[in-house]
């Protein structure tokens, strides 16, 4: 078992040096696919990683304690008020070169407003968008969206083409 | 404009502090998506950060000068030894909440042998593999993938279901 050397322990991640690789330790994540009219649900917030403003899929860490389900019904609730009954997709890591952090996407149906309110650090529009749209905007560098967004759009319209996964 | 305090300057990362935000800088990357005979390209790899080995598509980061497009190809010959016409597909941040890295995914077609050779710190396997099956067993949690693998494996099922985008 190789040694791992933290340079830094923070809130919501560790940085480490492991046989010389780099090691950013995060927590991993759920990331939620909501369609109400052939619209899909995203968020749009200033991420200052970044320097400018996302459209994302509603989204957020799973806290400790928690099932990727139930912080998907929270994130949910927080990001967007909705509620609804999620069907799990798929798994992945978001940049498994240097970060442990996973991705949980879940598909919500049936969907009800629900109570909730957005982290107090976080500034979120909720938007319903044509998901072709937004999948050439962001071809076009007009828009740009997380990798959970680009999943969500082609899983979206792939299940509406009625292709069996 | 806020200010952003370094905690760690390092090989292929900065760590920093900005208005109480942890934040990763990293550099872009690209990604290649590659099919043959219904399969596709991917490289199978042990990962430090993830404990474990992932089933990725051909991926690397982009050196300073190039063009993601000059990437691509320089990663597509280095991981497998291929070559490739190349259409750009769309991009996306892998984890916008705290890293500023962006993944340019392309579509190569017309492969051809190419002389190129991994990383001497990578050590990587080639494999083509039936997406459908790769998507299942991340599901079931038998294969670990990444954020581009998936959103290839979905954009490559999409683009075969002849459906335009």
């Amino acid at each position: 078992m190789p040694s791992r050397r933290y340079v830094y322990q923070g809130r919501i991640l560790n940085l480490a040096i492991e046989d010389g690789f780099e090691i950013v330790e995060h927590d991993h994540a759920v990331a939620i696919l909501a369609e109400r009219n052939g619209k899909l649900l995203f968020v749009r917030q200033h991420r200052p990683a970044v320097g400018g403003s996302t459209l994302e899929l509603p989204a957020g860490l799973i806290h400790p304690g928690e099932t990727p389900q139930e912080a998907a019904l929270r994130e949910l609730a927080e990001e967007a008020q909705l509620s609804g009954e999620l069907e799990f997709l798929n798994s992945f890591y978001v940049s498994p070169g240097f970060c442990d952090e996973k991705v949980f996407l879940f598909r919500a149906s049936n969907l009800q407003p629900a109570q909730g309110t957005p982290d107090p650090d976080e500034e979120i529009s909720v938007e319903w968008h044509d998901p072709k749209e937004v999948y050439r905007a962001a071809q076009a560098g007009k828009e740009q969206i997380s990798a959970p967004a680009m999943a969500g759009i082609l899983y979206y319209l792939l299940e509406t083409t009625h292709s069996s996964l």
